[in-house]
């Protein structure tokens, strides 16, 4: 479909985008406060207000008033990663800028333009209709890219607020822009630091080479000894728990159209690298991963640092669980540590396991209907993201309920990366959709 | 002895030690012509004046009025390594400070404090006896701590005005407070930056970990295979060119005091690392190094860094070619750059071999009798260094004269890292030392 979106919906995204809410930068307070704002303004119809948490306010409101219909909780989040080098922006990472049918800003897909389209439906619908066709609880929190450290004690406070029979959630992925598809499934995440430490302080490596352990050094050897060569992960028990995929699992995966080599070609490396037995896609989608994402020691002058840092993250699949992924890692290190230095790992709070939702689950099933209606001529695809969604794992745990993931962002729009975009046309294709998702929830009534 | 620095001497050092001339930082462009200028006015007794290299200035002036004496030219050098991590300084460092007779400040002791030892010399010989025992040429350049690219050409443009018979320099380090000590050899520097490049934007580590080769666990990979588990660099070739320590060198190296245990508790590790079949003081003094003095890659979120760097320097001994190890290192780093990164060697300009005096130069001979004037109860020893001076092999090359290292520098006075000091009492002692020295090269006339 040609979709075209109202320049309403774009103007105040423009006006979200312009907000630099960049929740792991204590220097952007008052700008988290502003963005939280803005969401809680758009959200008057519902009462929307910013309420306090542990952490960054999250922001929340409710329209009730379809008695007997089902009650969903729509999730989505405000804050949004660091630009990183703005040098890298083509344009300036909080001026939003359109060019050719897609808008630039840092948060741009990741998540304020699939924050739109949900808060855009409820209005385009109350404004036509008089009503939603269902009851519509909303919660947009303010910490999703630091891993959402405050939502598990907000959802107990407010479990019985935040009673639903399902979560939407506007934040996942599309996986491509040509393909409609619904995900089934993501990945957990487990973040830690190595830190190697030395001598007690920075030292002349002129002076000291040669009779001592150079953290560094001593970091890379550790860092090194995570994986084989062939890139799979070589810690001791780290694929112990994974759960074995099915036929039935492989045989829908292999319906998923992928060529490794326009893959190849999108990320711009010479050669795809990964555990050998699987296919690029079941790595992506179905394989736990250990990535070092940053390391960090030192200086570009004669030192040897007093200490050296990695940064880790570890991406967890269905049968995994976070503490025992630790523990392998901390034996690991432990194991791995060469003398001379000292090695730790600390770990970052917030850990969580991978989510699933069953294919033939009913809000599935609603949601590749509303696809249907929105992409004529497309089958949905189901599909899964590598990426976290830390809420969902907690709307299971705390709320009980399971979440749809039903965002209109695309995995290739740059998220966490510079020159992040969103597709403008998926602002009107995307309240469609969630429109035709409500009055099948509405019509399906889907069990929790 | 007791010395007490002149109030002058500390007031001056003080001056100095308040400007922050980083010469890798160009905006500290304006503070080192301030402290260019700040050397220049210490040398109006010798028309001290400011002169422009191809990058920061350098300072020269001359006292000739002592004919048929020899000539010297003494060095130095007015800028300084930046001052890393400033939380880590107890005092900022660019506000000297002094406690308990040493002075803390960045530069303290490399160099400007053994610089103002020099300068104050040759003030207070002016003052008490109207004239100087030599003829004295000065340079004090702004370029040592980024490894003086400007120097060569400077020298070759100004060799007349700079010939001599000796350069006596006041960078360098007594490698003991409680030991005089003369520096016979330093070693030689090369640096290099490895350049790791993987996808051509950062990528969302969840959404694209497991199927590209992250350039971080690249980089590690690389820097974890250049040295092997005892510490030994493992590049082919690395050790080829080295001269074998001959059995006086092991001898003289023998007598100098030197306990493991001490030195271990006095940098603050668990236990030393070096080559096997080398004494501590042997791997400090007469073996090459290569340390990785940063890692640099990503940052601490969940991203697959586009790039991954690392800065690289080897400290050379007599023997080794820069261009040998380099281009060895090049040749290491091809064979284990692993798939799906471009992998890339930068080398850094101004690579110096390593510089050697004989212990028998009668310079070294006037220097231990200066020492043996000053420190009446105490041999003074005959040690090597293990950092760099490139500009004793250029005056070498250039100006074809040998380099007496007569700095009272103590090398354990945190050289290139936070709370670098220098002893107060070394200002008076130098003053003496130097006064002594030129007296003795004056009536020894050594040759070049």
């Amino acid at each position: 479909m040609a979709a075209t979106p109202s320049s309403e919906a774009v103007a105040g995204l423009e006006r979200f985008l312009a907000i630099p809410s960049v929740s792991v930068d204590p220097a952007h307070r008052g700008d988290m406060r502003r963005a939280a704002e803005w969401v809680a303004d758009q959200l008057a119809f519902a009462g929307g207000r910013v309420v306090e948490t542990d952490g960054h306010p999250a922001v929340v409101g409710e329209w009730l008033d379809a008695p007997g219909a089902p009650t969903i909780l729509v999730y989505g989040h405000y804050d949004v990663q660091p630009p990183g080098d703005e040098t890298e922006w083509e344009t300036p990472p909080f001026e939003p800028s359109i060019r050719d049918g897609r808008i630039y800003a840092r948060g741009a897909t990741d998540d304020k333009g699939p924050v739109v389209v949900a808060l855009q439906t409820a209005k385009t619908l109350l404004a036509d209709e008089g009503a939603l066709p269902l009851n519509v609880r909303f919660l947009i929190e303010g910490e999703e890219e630091i891993g959402s450290p405050s939502l598990p004690a907000f959802l107990e406070q407010q479990r019985d607020a935040l009673g639903c029979d399902l979560v939407v959630s506007a934040d996942g992925a599309m996986w491509r822009p040509t393909e409609p598809s619904v995900a089934v499934a993501a990945k957990g995440l487990l973040a830690l630091d190595l830190v190697v430490e030395g001598p007690r302080t920075d030292l002349h490596s002129g002076r000291h080479g040669g009779a001592v352990q150079n953290p560094n050094h001593a970091l890379a050897r550790i860092v090194a000894s995570l994986h084989r060569d062939d890139g799979t992960v070589a810690v001791d028990g780290f694929y112990d728990d994974v759960e074995a995929l099915g036929d039935a699992d492989r045989e829908a995966l292999s319906r998923v159209p992928f060529e490794d080599e326009t893959y190849r070609s999108e990320v711009g490396v010479g050669a795809l690298h990964g555990e050998p037995g699987f296919t690029t896609l079941e790595r992506l989608w179905t394989r736990p991963t250990l990535e070092v994402n940053e390391l960090r020691g030192g200086g570009p002058f004669t030192v040897i640092p007093r200490v050296a840092r990695a940064h880790v993250t570890s991406r967890l699949v269905p049968g995994q669980r976070p503490e025992r992924v630790l523990a392998a890692i901390e034996a690991h290190v432990t194991r791995f540590a060469p003398p001379g230095v000292e090695v730790r790992v600390e770990s970052h709070p917030g850990a969580v396991p991978a989510y699933a939702i069953a294919a033939d689950h009913p809000a599935v099933e609603a949601a590749a209907n509303a696809l249907r209606a929105v992409y004529a001529d497309q089958e949905p695809l189901l599909v899964r993201i590598g990426g976290t969604l830390p809420a969902a794992a907690l709307f299971e745990r705390i709320l009980g309920v399971k979440t749809l993931l039903f965002s209109f962002s695309t995995a290739d729009e740059a998220l966490h990366a510079p020159n992040e975009f969103f597709r403008l046309h998926r602002l009107a294709e995307g309240i469609a959709a969630w429109t035709e998702l409500w009055r099948l929830l509405a019509r399906d009534r889907p069990a929790a």
